[in-house]
């Protein structure tokens, strides 16, 4: 019961972060070429979020079909992710208005990297609440991918200040690496 | 399970995207007669992508009920469908504002087109997991309507830069069609 | 099945329209008293339309219950409705930020107006759908109020030209109308 | 029935509250350190009032799993109680910009006073309708919690014209102690 409407409201707050990102997405007052090539960098950090949000949303549904029962701790630590996915909106629509620019790079960063730390706590504390034999410690595995995503963020947030190429590249990255099917790229780790 | 919580995603997103359409719709700041005779291009799109997205949600929900698994391709199918939709707020702002203007018209076909085309890929890998004798492809049928209205877009987007108006019958015929119950359509298109 | 999807996807929509209507009590930059009185008829018209969308789902959600099953029709009729509970934020932010104004608050009646002839509609062919003996007719009863409110509106719209005040307190009236638990005000009107 | 559809309209309706408050945090057109810098008081508000929100929605999920049927008042008590809640958003974003401002600061305070006063309520017509031996009123018990935040939040809204920082240091104490985990405040307050 707890389960069915944590996950509920988590899905809601998910697709409202995802969907109104699109209002960052001004609508220009001139319907010319000139004006839509202007918004494509707006649209770039759209497309990223929006795919960084899904595969959020993929893992969480996931991890919750999961976990088998909710305390405090578990409501509290998906509160403290879905804060950071509610961000999105807002570095997205910063990253895009100011063409990438090292800051807003470095900050986008630094959310995505916030997600994947409370993503990350939100598992231990539903493996924790599972005990020994747990259900989700072993379908995580050795997590490789949970693993490199941080160090890759961190980077990016450094490189965003030498070129901010090297840094979108790195968060293009780490999307494509959770897109692509796991086992194809865990092998290939190996 | 997975499939339930899918179907809840999806519709918090269509529901998102069909609401928050409305903050196109830009209260003026004068009550006249004038000033509410302005808004019929963005009232007139709005009226147009309520019933486009309202078409989708009530396609997309027989659909999912005539899936019996979703895999992970299925997922991100849907997920690929839902980016298109979570663009119409943009496009039917971007079309009010600027009185049809032929870049806009075509910018909409291009976006209807390509929810088109994803709703199409999603039917497909349905069908595809479920195997010979799907129940969705007896659903689906010969499919004439979806086949009739990427043509329709195609069309539009080409006419938007010879006649706006012609583009524009063209997306409301397309909206009628879908509207019109299946078997009176179908069978005079035999 | 498809009652439970219908029923997530207009709570949805409703919530959405409820919630976003906020998003017209602009926030002043300024942080005086004369910033937040300024305020009061956009935050009068936020309360009048937050109890009016409130009844609407209320009622909607007594209506399905009382359905059996969903055919094209009604969904189409709940999407007709929808639409028009979806232009409340933007005749509430128009009715407020011109005080109340004769054009703003006969359109603030006219889509009341129109919501309330979508109600009739659907709730017709949800009656319609369990043929004689329906259990939703039954419930409808006489439908004092459901007659008695289009009545209202029209003559709101009519007084919004000759003294805005008589307007506006239709609009009150009707919303207490409805809010007064059924048996009192039913055996009143008799 | 009705109340797993309370429920569901009751999440969208948090839900959304809680992620367009996102919205009050203006995207800045500069890149810059200082552009950030300048966020934070709206930024402060934004997890002060997302903290709120989220304790909001713990505790109301825990109350209705513990009501066994949901009547017309039950109803419109909750009804009122998401009023409240849907102005997060406006005083949020007030505070925030008018860097906690005496007005603003003692206005967020009638907010959250107002959304406790609801939730009181709520709870009385939910333990009302149990009647004796209501598992609501076992499980709420002293609700020591209860009756302290609102004598906080009064005492907020005066030293909001006295000190402003004494007033956010209130609302801050007040979410700290609802997050704290229960017996462990309850007993030291013994």
């Amino acid at each position: 019961m707890t389960k069915g409407r944590l996950e509920a409201f988590s899905d809601a707050v998910i697709a409202i972060a995802l969907t109104i990102m699109v209002l960052e997405l001004k609508v220009p007052h001139d319907p010319s070429w000139a004006a839509l090539r202007a918004l494509w960098p707006v649209f770039f950090s759209y497309v990223l979020s929006f795919v960084y949000i899904a595969i959020y949303w993929n893992n969480h549904h996931h991890m919750l079909h999961a976990a088998d029962r909710i305390d405090g701790s578990i409501l509290w630590a998906n509160m403290h992710l879905l804060f950071w996915l509610s961000l999105f909106p807002f570095v997205t629509g910063w990253l895009g208005e100011n063409h990438f620019a090292p800051l807003p790079a470095a900050v986008y960063g630094f959310v995505t990297l916030m997600a994947a730390i409370a993503y990350y706590v939100l598992q231990q504390r539903i493996i924790a609440s599972q005990g020994p034999g747990s259900r989700l410690r072993e379908m995580v595995g050795r997590d490789v991918k949970g693993r490199i995503s941080p160090v890759l963020y961190v980077a990016a947030i450094g490189f965003a200040f030498v070129n901010r190429w090297i840094s979108i590249a790195l968060y293009v990255a780490v999307a494509l690496m959770w897109l692509i099917p796991d086992r194809r790229i865990e092998s290939r780790l190996r």
